[in-house]
């Protein structure tokens, strides 16, 4: 009798320049749309409202580009991350067409990256995931990196590599999920801002001001939304043993709430259109409150196109600390609060 | 630089005859009845049926008549009451046209009254707020009234004024929303109840018998899922240090909690034609249980038609105490579990 | 003045031979679609991606067999189980038709039994109930059986019997509301396992590893959704005096996380053609973790079609119990971890 069930992928199964094709494919509805706000109360004007996506240049409103992430990211768990210790950070994703409701969407991953750890127990997987559309068309990719335990730790690893990451997209590469904006239609008090691209300067820091306390419920709905299967969400009774006691929040649900109180400072960024960077500093647990607060690290004009600009942001999201002081990264480690350094290119109008 | 994030507008920032236009327009679908279904488990067959509303006369199921207000209001919480202590109360509203999925709302206000206290710390504002659909026409408009903070207890209020608003709308105004219902194809089975308009008697009270009790993730999905940002319903971090020392569930959650339980008695009064007042009595939290009762305040005829007529009914919703012996507002107070008293047209099918 | 609240109905109020015609119609959405998702994380790819269903010969994808069966299932309560002290079990259910989003249901139910218990306080009533889509066509009947409360001790039952119930259906009886599928289109990379109907044997069990926790907001969010009026999942007030102290989850919530669970061992099961029995053995409460197990009862094929064929699976649903040793029934009784005993037949491509 053939083992019916998987026990996902240990260290040692996976091989450089591997491809797994991901199940399960997912059409995302106008009823993901709806969770997707009631879980994070999130308002992009573009993404709440086909009236204003189509006055300013979208056919209709476009799937929020983070529950387009996570969707993508859900896929990948059963083969990637299935036995991992830590999901330790994110590099060069790129939105590279947006997506509506009705779309169907599925996810290929290359093996790009091993590295055994030297105590031969675990190691760090890097792959490069790909979210398609139901033409075949690539919606998003980016690479992350997990540590895996090993199965066996005598099992010898034979190649192993470590790819190079870009610190940042290029101003370059963005923007192709995003049509022509009419900056002239992008009306402000619907939108709940006057400030646009120009009106951001590097160095700037904001604070978003207000803060989510997050329940059990909430984030098992959200994650299972995504048909995100890892454990350390869903099973109580095993979490009770484990690390902390308690399940663990999907870092994904943090990169959304933060991006949703972002809104209070930067309303018009209505688009993300790169992840550079995102690392899951320390973890949340239900009952904690989530604040964030902003820096403007860069800003670039786009090439040849003259309606949007970029910023790219460092969000940083904290628990249980109002972010009004900037908690950060200090000389060696981060303000113990600090729960996610997220760093992206955002587009707004000029 | 300029301060990117809205703090609110503190009871001197107000004007009277000032309009509003409030962000953020919201496209409202299938996905958001779901959930107003999910977390309130109304029956309405009008609004649960396609093909029962199409039978009756709607061209589909429109969006249940609370939703629409919610977030209709929803969208004026960060200009209205970001800095409210309470939400004294409602007057004169009245629901003009059906809302149906895919339509796109979006809301304005104008202040109408502004009345400083005597300690000079707060003042009442008094706003008429109109939502609107895609096309500009008025859906829903309503006044409400909240008690906001001053910034600064010296800044002098110029002009002061206090509306004269309705007790109730005339039956003359009621049912612009409602299309003309052909009382032979409402199938009395599929609707739940045998009794229509003129089986309602003056003076007549129903308890609704059930009981719900809500949790901190189903108030904070509802009130993310209307936009709404009044901080004290989702932040416990700060609530903790508050008047109650807990987050406080929207008064509005209340509302369509009541008129989900009042199914069981007013099954056809299927649509809230106006709401002549309402008032939030008491705070309700996460772990009591509401319940509710309706008294028959009047009934009248619509004008020029005889399809429908018009209940009004004042639905009294409680906490942790049955509504068996109809508790009510005694001489001076209210009886202590008394947290909503809701006044409003409804009609049925006569 | 009349009794405008219904409670329910009571043993002696059913006869043999009684057509109750249940409210409300419900029209299932996207949005009811995506909740489902969101509150078991069911991941079965005809189901998930209208991009798959159509490749192997569905239209799009059809609304979850066990989400049909909850809304069919809630339809019946405020009839016959308001009163209800026991849910005892079901038998002969057929699925007769795919249900699409769009979907209009009603319910209606046939008294095929009633036996008064020898205490004089209760009796089983037996019910065939019967979900139809608004073209009147049968998508659904089950037969359940349910402990009723008698109103009074004295009233006499005239006419009583008992159904005579199949242990199962048979292999003939199933398939209808399954299109030809097109075996050379089924991506098991997508669908997630390579196991088709001729890899699992008779006999064979699986334990599916995952389990999951259950909170009060999402199995209240689930029976709303379902419009499941049973006061015994909402009313903390009154069940904090009752039999268990606390809240009782739907039983069907288990049979959804125990099917979602299943995914893990079964991905390819993609249909509930029939329900041969289903019990709910003990309780589940807020806070307990769900496992699964699954045994191959039978495997047969579809007469007159070679496409799929199908397999009689039990799977048990236990609490606070990995289902690593298959806890099950013992001699006399189950074992105390055992909540579910599920009985039906399943598709999969050949």
């Amino acid at each position: 009798m053939l083992q019916k069930t998987s026990s996902g992928n240990f260290f040692e199964d996976f091989r450089l320049g591997q491809v797994i094709r991901h199940a399960v494919p997912r059409t995302i509805t106008v009823g993901d749309v709806s969770l997707y706000t009631a879980l994070y109360g999130t308002r992009f004007a573009v993404q709440s409202s086909d009236a204003f996506a189509a006055a300013v240049g979208y056919p209709e409103s476009p799937v929020d580009d983070l529950l387009v992430f996570h969707i993508v990211f859900g896929k990948t768990v059963p083969d990637v991350s299935l036995n991992a210790i830590a999901n330790l950070g994110y590099a060069g994703g790129r939105f590279l067409k947006a997506v509506y409701p009705g779309d169907t969407l599925h996810a290929v991953s290359e093996v790009i990256g091993l590295k055994e750890n030297s105590n031969k127990k675990t190691g760090v997987v890097y792959v490069r995931s790909t979210g398609f559309n139901q033409h075949g068309e690539e919606v998003l990719d980016y690479v992350r990196w997990v540590m895996v335990r090993k199965r066996d730790e005598n099992a010898p690893i034979i190649e192993q590599g470590v790819p190079t990451l870009p610190k940042a997209l290029a101003p370059g590469a963005l923007g192709t999920a995003c049509p022509r904006i009419d900056g002239a239609e992008w009306n402000e008090a619907l939108a709940g801002s006057p400030f646009r691209f120009d009106d951001y300067e590097v160095g700037e820091k904001i604070d978003h001001v207000d803060g989510m306390t997050v329940e059990e419920a909430e984030h098992q709905i959200a994650t299972r939304l995504y048909q995100n299967t890892a454990k350390v969400h869903f099973n109580q009774h095993s979490e009770s043993k484990g690390r902390f006691g308690k399940r663990l929040i999907y870092g994904g649900h943090v990169m959304s709430l933060a991006r949703a109180l972002s809104f209070n400072g930067l309303a018009n960024a209505f688009h993300i259109a790169a992840i550079n960077g995102g690392r899951h500093v320390a973890p949340l647990f239900a009952g904690e409150t989530v604040f964030a607060w902003s820096e403007i690290v860069d800003k670039q004009p786009l090439a040849a196109r003259s309606d949007v600009g970029a910023l790219r942001i460092r969000t940083v999201a904290t628990k249980d600390k109002p972010a009004t002081l900037f908690p950060d990264k200090l000389a060696d480690d981060y303000d113990p609060s600090v729960i996610l350094d997220f760093d992206y290119w955002a587009l707004l109008p000029r």
